[in-house]
């Protein structure tokens, strides 16, 4: 089963807007074993919406349209697909209802313009709207299947968490499609691709390098009828790869590095702090941002200004005269400072210049000191990032973080 | 002038990497005064990639493509384009002597994979790459433009900036586009367009509405060749909106709520800090975001566990004890504490449960209180959100810092 998704909204195309919902559907259909073939972003113009539409229909079994649904005169999907179907709209009683609720649990009372919402395509399966005012519309004309959703994200997604995938899972037999990922950190895409040029001739199955901000993401895909022994080529494949590349490896799949750090402070038992500088909380964010971190994390100082290194994290006035704020000893004492205060096992600290401004000959922007302090020891490195603000602050976030998961990984003496 | 934006990359198509390459190049080309018409995402395959080259000639003057130009095997882009320019590869002298270089300064040896990359299109003219190891081509064919650039997005960036944008625009005479944006929050989609439907009614430019997390940005757009008549024809238009929706605007253009409350402190030489218990840091991350943040903020306290909200903040351990961590003391003795601590002006404390475990039957998920402490007094709220930690996380940073702008704009008594 071949996919479009067709994504409708202005919004887009003037850059205003990032479109996270293709990518999100993406990953749904991929689940099915549906292929995504192509995705197409289109203005709320008319011509280009029916233009899109009949594109789609000619390559795919399914589309998945997102946009154009809202109460206001700039939405124009549902009109254009009565268009292109040839159909005219109908009073939905059930819309209706699912409206009068939505308002009213809301204590606000159901405007004209809502009310027009429930009119529908009278040639669509309705598929109702729980969490907002725009229902969504299931078309089949021949091989095809079109799909119209709102374009809100999380309205979306409760669209297709509760209709769409469970009506394509029902309705289909799909082959599967079954990705492995290898997670490295450290080495460039070139001396990844010399290191496994051997391990590349004899592959059974589609390697990909998939490289980021000083990682890069290896992507083995297997296609076939037999799901468990495509999973058994690959986990043989990511085995060979464990072997290979033991040392630049972080982790596996969909395991981020703050997701690493997870598992391995809730293995020790271990908690953790952080003083963080140039990366101003992002670091904590990172952490906290998974539903359960407040079992392995305690808190963190941001020290944005000297004087909060001094007097809450009780770095010595001495070293910051001495070596200044971005400097070994003060990064040092920050994560002891914070270990302390916070009365934690571990302390990630990090003092930086994230730029633009603040760089010296000494310091250029994107010099950074990171510290990691175990349970009797403590590890500091100096790295020279790039020019970028939110590049040097996402750099040293993942350095930081890859620090500690060495760390808590290496074997005891 | 019409663009299409084409990006390549099977890594978009299963949805594991999100492309913001499109959205940055769209602001960049709507800058220039060129009109994206269509953004096309395809996978890593020849014939996919020759019919999306067909069918942007087909419409557009302009075809933007990233993606494919690595060293590596899956990468296919270059190769293609020779066979639909049906040209050949010849070795470039220059190219060389960049890879060269580029590894050089990093103390690395030139391999032959990467040798290979300064192998281009006989019929292409190069662009250099200072960044990165692949040059951009750039083709021209009858009316249409192509421009092929590296997918890695600072590459792309440095090529777009340094060679792309200053050759269109000088070559180029372009029409004006022009955007205005108007930011609300606080009011609904529907509302807001019921509050504007006699202003839509005279309307002699485009509105659209863009609903987004608890606020909506209503964009008017006007085109033509005389700049200075459309920016007033806008201007006039803001001036009104300003009227209708003076309660609900919390900024213009792309200026963010932390952007507000940067020049909202700079203009009060006032100073900030934050306390932060289920946000995790993230209010610090984005008000540290902004280049120059260090002037007007000092820190932030991460009081993820109950034990530094008493020790660090001192919040009192019968607040805690009567009230629990998520309630209204405790927020306002964490903003008072903060404050003093860190000895700010102004103080941000929020307190909630972000989800998705730790609700109950009195306190549920999404239950968050925020506190703003100001010269000498200290606001309190408490909102119930959703279920979803992500959206609780980003929904309680914008509210605490609308919460502030709105405590810094107040006017006095």
């Amino acid at each position: 089963m071949n996919a479009i998704i067709l994504t409708i909204g202005d919004e887009i195309l003037i850059g205003h807007t990032l479109d996270t919902n293709s990518g999100w559907m993406a990953r749904e259909l991929v689940k099915l074993g549906v292929t995504v073939q192509k995705m197409i972003t289109l203005a709320d113009r008319k011509e280009d919406i029916m233009e899109g539409l009949k594109e789609a229909e000619a390559l795919a079994d399914l589309v998945l349209i997102t946009g154009g649904l809202g109460p206001t005169n700039d939405d124009l999907t549902r009109d254009t697909l009565c268009e292109y179907f040839n159909t005219g709209l109908v009073m939905s009683a059930e819309v209706l209802a699912d409206l009068e609720a939505f308002f009213g649990k809301r204590g606000r009372k159901l405007t004209d313009r809502n009310k027009e919402q429930a009119m529908v395509p009278e040639s669509c399966t309705v598929l109702r709207n729980p969490v907002g005012t725009a229902p969504g519309m299931w078309f089949e004309r021949q091989q095809t299947i079109f799909v119209s959703m709102p374009g809100v994200p999380f309205e979306m997604m409760e669209m297709m968490e509760n209709l769409v995938i469970p009506n394509i899972r029902n309705g289909f037999e799909l082959p599967h499609i079954i990705y492995r990922h290898v997670n490295t950190i450290g080495i460039g895409e070139s001396y990844l691709a010399d290191l496994l040029s051997e391990f590349e001739k004899q592959l059974p199955v589609k390697l990909a390098y998939l490289p980021g901000l000083y990682t890069v993401r290896l992507r083995l895909t297997a296609c076939g009828t037999d799901k468990e022994r495509l999973e058994a080529i690959l986990e043989e494949q990511v085995s060979q790869l464990k072997v290979l590349l033991a040392d630049y490896i972080y982790s596996f799949d969909d395991e981020t590095m703050e997701g690493m750090i997870a598992s391995l402070l809730l293995e020790q038992t271990a908690t953790l702090s952080t003083a963080e500088s140039c990366t101003g909380g992002y670091i904590a964010h990172k952490i906290t941002s998974l539903p359960g971190s407040s079992e392995y994390f305690k808190g963190t100082v941001v020290s944005y200004a000297n004087e909060i290194k001094a007097e809450v994290l009780g770095v010595q006035q001495s070293a910051l005269e001495a070596s200044g704020a971005v400097s070994e000893p003060v990064v040092r004492e920050m994560a002891a400072g914070v270990k302390h205060l916070m009365k934690t096992d571990y302390a990630i600290a990090v003092s930086g210049i994230a730029g633009p401004g603040g760089g010296s000959p000494d310091k250029p922007v994107g010099t950074v000191w990171i510290a990691v302090a175990g349970l009797d020891e403590v590890i500091t490195r100096k790295y020279n990032f790039g020019k970028k603000r939110l590049q040097n602050i996402e750099s040293t976030a993942l350095m930081a973080l890859n620090m500690l998961r060495k760390l808590l990984t290496r074997p005891l003496d």
